[in-house]
């Protein structure tokens, strides 16, 4: 078996992906499941979001006041991702907010202390490996360029490790009418590499943004950036599915095996999904993603 | 055990709720479960809606003409009920038509016809117990306040049982702009109640329609409110969430756990919900509704 | 037992309809399934649509451009129908762009070259039976008169089996504003029968575009134009629910079996829906689908 994806989200607090209302077993069952499928990686998708949080963080209590914490799911992801030799990285909190509104400076701040705190607290954890940066950007912006840097920065202060971060392409599918060129959004990430150089460490595009004849063009034009900038390429296979007015069910099969195939055509270093507990786990609450895990071993195990 | 829910709406017609397709045994093994879970009250959420009806009413055929109903549910429910010894209430009809177009004496009539019908075919059933009237306000509404008026004055003649009504907060979570603040609310209620004491029982706003910070405040006053005019306080604790795009799906445990400890702490009377069958039973058609289910009888177990 | 549909499509390649991630034996399970339920009759929804395709079609990675396709979707189909003994219908390929442009000719001709394509690859497939013409349209269009006259001459004269379609009444539920009256659908398809007699063979309207008060007197007003233009009259018994904000949930039993009893007693030749695989099936990924199924085949045989 050579697995495909062996990375992934954990989406544990989002603003578009329903609750599974998993228990510590039931998390302990899947992340079983992830080794079994080939996962040495998982991504905290971020570790707060507006007023929810994932550990009872005097930070974001003080700054934002959050609703009660009944189980520190990083305590329980960063124990997990140890029993199973798996490499934990850590999602910084995202107000929806400050950045949203142009104020660069109060997220950095808020995400600097937030750090500070997870290192203070769990720091002593050998599950922990990564940095995750959760604010998304899909072209060129000076001011997530400062709130990076400065981030950035601060992190590897903290514990140097990879620093990931996972950008969206501004694509037909996700933005119709106002979604940009290739020849655009190359120029627009060599803005964004030629600062982000030295900064952050890897770069893992979502995949589903753009249309699938389209994607191998995508996918070799981040290679060759971020090659060009040294920055380890990863993709971010997407195993939803954005074709539906549904948002979102499991992506069919067919459609997931063909951007494994491409993104391992474009030689990128790593695969990893958002996400499999809710769109590939043989434990998901969609009958159609345990479908999909089932066909997707099957693939695996034949190749 | 101390449960926290005691009470649900049955949701056999909605319009933006989906059939589960259950038929008799189903349901039974649904109150089966809910009866476990510590429900000893039982809401129709309304007895027809449009042309749909869950028995086949002759003053619905007669003024609006139904669809077949194939299955008597007002009898399934009242059978059920009177076996696991909950108490019934009878939700009105909602025309979906007169009072939303400012005929409010057209609702009241039908209702009154429609509900003395009730009461004749059904009101010896030892689970009846009271009467829900099914027309959600938010605000102060002159024209609702005669419906409320009127029909209530026929429903306690009929038979004198407690009446119930579930209104909604104008709040930001579903109105966004258009959302009134905590003080507006607080002034319409006032005039609502006064115009409503003595003539409803009991009030159990829903309590998803704010963001979960400012719901303390909303219980708080709700509550308040209601003491002042001798109104008996419910909370509708909503097992459903409102904050993903698609309509709907189980909330997240943390939200619900969150919502129930704020209702108590709020002193409020008694808890119910919209609702379990869907949303939290071991039998729904969700499978993060029945893993709410688990987490939900872990906690009440254990607290 | 006397089975209700005896027909469903078969939907592996929509824009609207997940995937449920089926193998080849979920395939099969559910064609036994199909079998006991009362299905004879099997028609592929669409044998491609854009870049999707259901065989390796060498004529549309020419002219289109597709992706892989892993599994031959149209052997599997034939082979199970085959099997099954039912028959099965083809449907033509959907590009999604030239007939919705106005191209009326590269749509035809396109399908002219992959149903030749089809009979070359397929043709001595026992369980072939039927052409279906996928184009859908709801009122008169000269444009797709040519498109069905065009293309229906190729198909006879490829294979003379019957040519089925499955327009679409245009009404209030899908259009609200702009549907038509009862009177105009008339005059519409009085236009569109007069230019399709002897072109088509079957007409099986969908169902569940009219409010179901409404829907006896379509299913009658179809039935004597397609009688009066000798065409044969199926009714598309539409399994899925188009009354809820989710696109989209399995039917209520209850207006499954009023669509059901007012097509027999409109004396519709045959019933056929979309789709069995989805909606109403015991290997559904939809639980309700799971129970429609148990209801429908509780009905079916008792009556």
């Amino acid at each position: 078996m050579q697995p495909a994806i062996t990375g992934t989200f954990l989406d544990e607090i989002t603003h578009d992906i329903p609750s599974q209302n998993w228990d510590d077993r039931a998390w302990e069952a899947d992340f079983a499941a992830m080794k079994q499928a080939g996962i040495d990686t998982v991504i905290l998708i971020r570790a707060g979001y507006k007023e929810q949080a994932t550990f009872n963080s005097q930070i974001l209590q003080q700054h934002i006041g959050i609703l009660p914490v009944y189980t520190d799911l990083v305590e329980l992801f960063l124990t997990l991702a140890a029993k199973y030799n798996m490499t934990f990285y850590f999602g910084t909190y995202d107000s929806g907010n400050y950045w949203l509104n142009g104020d660069y400076q109060t997220e950095t701040d808020l995400n600097k202390a937030f750090c500070e705190e997870f290192i203070t607290r769990y720091g002593n954890h050998q599950g922990f490996g990564g940095w995750y940066i959760s604010h998304e950007i899909n072209t060129y912006n000076d001011g997530m360029m400062r709130v990076y840097e400065d981030l950035s920065h601060h992190l590897k202060q903290l514990r140097d490790v990879p620093i990931l971060i996972s950008p969206y392409i501004k694509g037909i599918k996700q933005f119709g009418q106002t979604a940009i060129s290739l020849d655009k959004h190359i120029k627009e990430w060599e803005s964004v590499f030629a600062r982000l150089e030295g900064i952050v460490d890897i770069v893992a595009f979502q995949d589903g943004n753009v249309p699938y004849q389209d994607l191998p063009h995508y996918l070799q034009a981040n290679q060759t950036l971020a090659s060009k900038y040294r920055l380890t390429s990863w993709s971010n296979v997407e195993s939803f599915d954005r074709d539906f007015p549904f948002k979102f069910p499991p992506i069919d099969f067919r459609k997931l095996r063909y951007k494994i195939e491409q993104a391992e055509a474009a030689n990128i270093d790593k695969l990893i999904t958002f996400e499999f507990s809710h769109f590939m786990s043989p434990h998901s609450s969609y009958p159609a993603a345990q479908n999909l895990y089932q066909q997707y071993q099957q693939w695996i195990s034949r190749r």
